[in-house]
C-alpha cells in the first residue's frame, strides 16, 4: 500500500514509518519539524542522539534497501496538504502530525492556542484534502485515551449503548479531556466523525494510551535510525521519565498520591497497532475507534516497578510524591476496553523486566546527556508555567 | 450589573444588549462587524434596514436615556480581548461573537476553517482573558441545540446519568453535531467545561434552538433601533425564511420531507433567557447547560403554519419539498428537555397567529428589498457551494 505518515519524524511517527516500510509498504513521510523546534524553545532535547530526517531515511535505504520519500511542510498550509495528497494519492494516511504534549498545551494562552489551532485546523485541512484528492484513502488518526478522562463507568471503544427513559441508542462515548491538548483530540474526533458521515470518508481513530520505550527492531539497526527519548516533564512520558530519574539518582517524581490509573503500551505495540489498522481498513462512511493500549497501571505502581528493576541493576532509586501540577482525580475507577486491536491480531509486549532493563540501560548510557533541571514539573494546570523555569539563557553544557 | 455583550451588533446580540440595558444593567458591546462584512461577501442583506452600531447606540440613548458603550475589535486579537476585559471588569460576559450559520460553514474548506478558527480560538482567548482579568465574571455563552443532533433517546440539559455494567456516572451528553459550525460549538462547550474545572470559572452554556422573529419591545421604539432580519438560505432561520417566501410568492422551500424536528423560540424569549441566566449566575467552578427553546416543531409543520397564516391575510402560499442540501435524518425521534429556564421564570411567547402576522407584514412591507435569488439553497453539505451561485458581479438592483 501507499502510506503517507504525517509527523513521521516524531517519537511514534518515525518508528511507525520504518515498521511499515519494512512490512513492504510504500511509505512517504511529511513533517514540519515542529517537534525539533520545540526542543529549541524548551531548551530540552532527546536523551538519545537523533539524526536529521534526511540522514535517517538515507540510513534506512542503506540498511534496508527501501526508500522513504520525504515531504517538508505544514498541515496548516492548504497548498502543501493539497499538493502532497494529490501527488501521493495514498491508500492510507497515518496522522501523527499534532502537538502531543498536555503540559506544553498548559504553559500559557499562547501554547494552548497554538495546540488547538495547529491540531484542529491541520486536521480539518487534511480532511478536505482527502475528500478532494484521496476519497478512498483510509485515515488512521492518533487520538488519545485521555479523551475519555476518568468516568466512573467502564470505558468502551468510542461508542456506548445508552438506555434512557425506555429508549436506546448507541452514541459517542462522553468525553472529559484533561488538558487543552486532550481537548484538541476530542475536537478532532468530532470533526472526523462528521467528515465520515457527510463525505463517506473512512477513518480509524486510535485512542492511544501512554507510550513507553524507544527502541523497535528497525530503529536499532543503525545508530542513525535511533528514535527520540524524551525524559523531561513536558514531553517525557511517565515511565521513560522514571527510568531516567532512576539512572541519574533523582527521586522518581510521582504527582500527588500516584493513584491515577491509565492505559499504557510499548512503542513496539504502537507501530504494530498502526499496521493492523492500516491493513484492516474502515469501511467508507465508517468512523471507528480502537482503544490502543495493552495494560493499565497506576502511576505509583509504575514507579515501584522501576525502583525494583533499578535495584536489581544495583541502582537505589527512591520515590517522591510531589504536589500534583495537574487537575485530575488521584483515586478513581478505571476500566477501559481494548479488545478490537487484539481481535485483529495484536500480540502485546507486556511491561516486564527486560524492557525496564533496556530503558534503564539507555538512561545510564546517556546519563551525561541528561539535564537535571529538566525533570521536575514546571507547568501547573492552574497557574501555567512557573516563571522561574523559563530559560532565557542558552542551555548549560551537559555535565 | 456590568455586562459585556460580545457580538452585540448581531441578530440576537443587539436586542439582548437593549433588553439588558432597559432592565437597568450597565451594558457594553464589543463587535468586529464580521456579520456585516459577510453581507458584503454573500451579496445579501437584512430584509429590514439596519443602522450602524454608532447610530444605534445614539438612538438608544435618545429614546431611553441609557448609555451603551461600544468596543470595536476581534476576539482573535489577544490585546483587544485583554484590554476590554481589564477595562470593563464585567460581572457577566454574554458571548454571541461567533460565526453562527451552518450553511456558511459548509460553503468550502476556507469557510469551515474560518468558522472553527474564529469561534474556537476567539472563545479560548476569552476564557484566558476572564481567568486573568475577571475571574469572578459569569460567562453566558451561546451554544446550540444542534450540538446534540438527533439521538434516539430523550435529550437532557447538557448532562446525562448513565448506568453501564452495574455502575453509574453523570456525564456530558454525547454530541452529534451536524455541520462544521455546530462542531465549533461542541468544541467550545468542551473547552469552557474544562476552564470551569481547572480555573473555577463560572459558565452557563445556552444550547439555543432556532430563533424566529425580529422585533422586541426595545427595537421597535425607533426605526434606527431595528434588528436585522435574514431571509436568505445561508443566514435566514427557517421560519423567517418561510414568511418572506410567502410574502413574495415563492414556494416555501422545505428540505426533503420536512420531518426534521427541532426546538424553536421567539427572539423575545432569547433576550429574556439571557437576562435570566445573567441574573441567576452559575457557581464558581460550575459549568451548566440550559436548553434554550420553548416549543418543538417539524419543518413541515412550520411551513403549514405559515401557509395558514398567509391565507388568512389573503396570500396564497405553497410548499415545495426540495432535495435536502444537508445530511440529516428527515424522520427521527426528538424529545429535548427544556425546564431549567422555565424554573428560573421564563414565560414563553409561543408561536401563534400574531407573531406570524407580524413577520408576514414585515416581509410584505419590505418585499421590494427582497432578492429573489437569495432564497433557494446554495450550499450542499456534500458538495459545498454550488458554483453557479457564486456572485462575481455587483448585486442586481432590487425589483
Amino acid at each position: 500500500m501507499r502510506i503517507l505518515v504525517l509527523g513521521g519524524d516524531g517519537y511514534c511517527g518515525w518508528p511507525t514509518a520504518l515498521h511499515l516500510s519494512e512490512a513492504g509498504h510504500d511509505v512517504a513521510i511529511a513533517d514540519n519539524f515542529a517537534r525539533r523546534q520545540i526542543d529549541h524553545e524548551l531548551g530540552a532535547g532527546s536523551l538519545t542522539a537523533i539524526f536529521d530526517l534526511r540522514e535517517r531515511v538515507k540510513a534506512w535505504r542503506e540498511v534496508s534497501g527501501r526508500r522513504i520519500e520525504v515531504e517538508v511542510g505544514d498541515l496548516l498550509e492548504w497548498d502543501f496538504v493539497a499538493e502532497v495528497m494529490e501527488r501521493h494519492r495514498p491508500d492510507a494516511v497515518v496522522h501523527f502530525a499534532e502537538q502531543r504534549s498536555a503540559p506544553y498545551s498548559m504553559i500559557d494562552r499562547r501554547h494552548a492556542v497554538y495546540t488547538q489551532h495547529n491540531n484542529v485546523i491541520g486536521n480539518l485541512n487534511l480532511l478536505f484534502a482527502m475528500k478532494e484528492f484521496a476519497p478512498d484513502a483510509h485515515l488512521v488518526k492518533l487520538g488519545t485515551m485521555g479523551e475519555y478522562g476518568t468516568p466512573n463507568i467502564d470505558i468502551e471503544e468510542g461508542f456506548i449503548e445508552i438506555e434512557h427513559n425506555g429508549r436506546r441508542d448507541t452514541l459517542p462515548f462522553p468525553k472529559q479531556p484533561g488538558s487543552f491538548y486532550h481537548l484538541s483530540k476530542v475536537h478532532d474526533s468530532h470533526n472526523i466523525h462528521f467528515a465520515c458521515k457527510i463525505w463517506e470518508l473512512r477513518a480509524t481513530d486510535l485512542h492511544q494510551g501512554v507510550v513507553y520505550g524507544t527502541v523497535t527492531p528497525q530503529t536499532e539497526r543503525d545508530v542513525r535510525l535511533a528514535n527520540r527519548f524524551d525524559y523531561e516533564d513536558v514531553f517525557g512520558t511517565v515511565l521513560n521519565r522514571f527510568c531516567v530519574q532512576a539512572a541519574i539518582g533523582h527521586p522518581l517524581t510521582v504527582y500527588g498520591t500516584g493513584g491515577q490509573t491509565r492505559g499504557f503500551l510499548d512503542i513496539r505495540d504502537t507501530v504494530r497497532c498502526i499496521e493492523l489498522a492500516v491493513e484492516n481498513p474502515a469501511e467508507h462512511g465508517e468512523f471507528r475507534v480502537f482503544n490502543q493500549f495493552t495494560e493499565e497501571f497506576s502511576v505509583e505502581r509504575l514507579a515501584e516497578l522501576v525502583v525494583e528493576a533499578a535495584y536489581k541493576m544495583g541502582i537505589e532509586a527512591s520515590i517522591e510524591n510531589v504536589p500534583n501540577p495537574r487537575v485530575e482525580l488521584e483515586e478513581h475507577y478505571y476500566n477501559a476496553k481494548h479488545t478490537r486491536l487484539l481481535v485483529l491480531g495484536l500480540e502485546p509486549h507486556y511491561l516486564g523486566d527486560s524492557l525496564l532493563d533496556s530503558l534503564l540501560n539507555i538512561a545510564v548510557e546517556n546519563r551525561e546527556r541528561v539535564d537535571m533541571d529538566a525533570v521536575a514539573p514546571k507547568v501547573d494546570w492552574r497557574k501555567g508555567r512557573r516563571k522561574d523555569t523559563i530559560r532565557t539563557e542558552p542551555e548549560p553544557s551537559p555535565v
